[in-house]
C-alpha cells in the first residue's frame, strides 16, 4: 500500500517553530536590529517579521501597534541594572552606579531610544520617554537611594540627603551633559562629576 | 502747464517702506509666529515675508536659509538675562537666576525651540540646540559663575565650588524635571531645587 505522504510522520524541519519567549525574544530582536538600521521610519512590522524569520499574525498577535513592538523592544533590549553596589564607600558606590547608566545609555538599545524620540511625533515620544524613565532613571534612582541610606548609615552621608532633588542629580546631570557637550562620560569624567558634585553635595556638614 | 503726476514730489504712502532694525525685527517676529502657528515643517519664507508685510526679497537678503532665519529669530525671541543678582545672600541671588531660566525656558521662544527641535532632522537640531547653549544656557553659567564667586568671597560658598559641574547642575536639573516629569518649576519647587540641592552643595564645610 502507497503511504501517503500526507499521514506519514511529520519530518523534522530545519527551522522547528519556535513559541513562547523564544519567538518573542528574536521578534524584539528583530525590531532593535531594524530600528538602528531602517530607523523608527524605516521600521515595518512585516520586516521586522521577516528579520524574526516568522510570519505577520506571529508580531500583530503580541504587539497590536508598531509603537508597543518598538517600545517593548527598546525596553527589553536596555541592560539590567545589578543590584545596589557595595564597595565600602559611598564614592565608589556611585561610581560603579554611574557606569550602570552609561552602559544604558551608549547601549544599542540606548542609541535607538534617542533616535526613535527624535523621529516619532510628539505624543508617541511621550511614550518613548515613559521607556527611558521606567528603563533607566526608575532603577538608577532606586539604586541611589539604597547607596545613600547606606551611607548615611556608615556616616558617610548627612541625613537630610534623602530627597528627590539629589537624586534626580545624577541622571540630570547624565542627560545633560550628553545632549549639550556630546559626552560620552569617559570613567574620568564620571570621577570628576562624583568628586565635585556628589561627594560635597553629600558628606556631612563638618567633614 | 500741467504737471505730470510722476515728477510731483512722491505722495506719503500708508505704510513707508522700513529699513534696517525696524524691517530684521519684523521678520523675526513673524517668523516666531508661523512657528507658533504652523511649525517648523509649516513655515516658509513666503509665509514669513507676507506676516512681515515685506517681500521674500527682503527675507532671503538677510537670512539665505530657513534654517538661519529660525535660528535668529528663536534668538532674538527669547529674553534677555539681566546682570548677575545681588541680594545680599546666594540663596536669593540663585532663586532669582532661576526664575530667569524659568522665563526663557517658558517664553513663546523657549516652547518654540523645543518644538523645532523635536520636528527638524538631526543635523538641524544641532543648529538650534546651539540655540539653547547660547541663548540661555551660557548666560545662565556666566551669572552663576559671578554669584557663586561673590558667595566665596563673602564665605557663604566653599572655595572649591567654582568648578563646571557645579555650574552645571542648574540648567541640568532644570532641563531634566521639565522634560521628565513636565515640571514647569513653580516658585515652590525652584526654592526646593535651592534649599535640597544648590545650598548643600555650595555650603562651606563646617557649617
Amino acid at each position: 500500500m502507497v503511504t501517503s505522504r500526507w499521514t506519514a510522520t511529520p519530518a523534522r524541519t530545519a527551522s522547528p517553530r519556535r513559541r513562547g519567549a523564544v519567538l518573542e525574544r528574536a521578534i524584539l530582536d528583530a525590531a532593535l536590529e531594524q530600528l538602528s538600521t531602517v530607523g523608527w521610519s524605516g521600521l515595518t512590522m512585516e520586516g521586522v517579521a521577516t528579520g524574526a524569520q516568522t510570519g505577520k499574525a506571529a508580531v500583530y498577535r503580541r504587539w497590536p501597534s508598531k509603537e508597543d513592538l518598538v517600545a517593548d523592544a527598546l525596553r527589553a533590549g536596555l541592560p539590567r541594572f545589578e543590584a545596589a553596589p557595595d564597595h565600602g564607600s559611598v564614592r565608589e558606590d556611585l561610581l560603579d552606579l554611574c557606569r550602570q547608566v552609561r552602559e544604558a545609555m551608549f547601549s544599542r538599545s540606548g542609541f535607538a531610544l534617542r533616535s526613535v524620540i527624535h523621529e516619532c511625533d510628539s505624543l508617541q515620544a511621550e511614550r518613548f520617554h515613559g521607556v527611558i524613565f521606567k528603563g533607566v532613571v526608575e532603577p538608577t534612582i532606586k539604586l541611589l537611594q539604597e547607596v545613600i541610606t547606606r551611607g548615611i548609615e556608615r556616616g558617610e552621608v548627612r541625613t537630610d540627603a534623602a530627597n528627590g532633588y539629589v537624586f534626580d542629580a545624577v541622571p540630570a546631570m547624565m542627560m545633560y551633559r550628553s545632549k549639550m557637550c556630546a559626552s560620552e562620560w569617559s570613567d574620568h569624567e564620571l570621577e570628576e562629576m562624583i568628586d565635585q558634585l556628589m561627594v560635597p553635595l553629600l558628606r556631612p556638614t563638618g567633614m
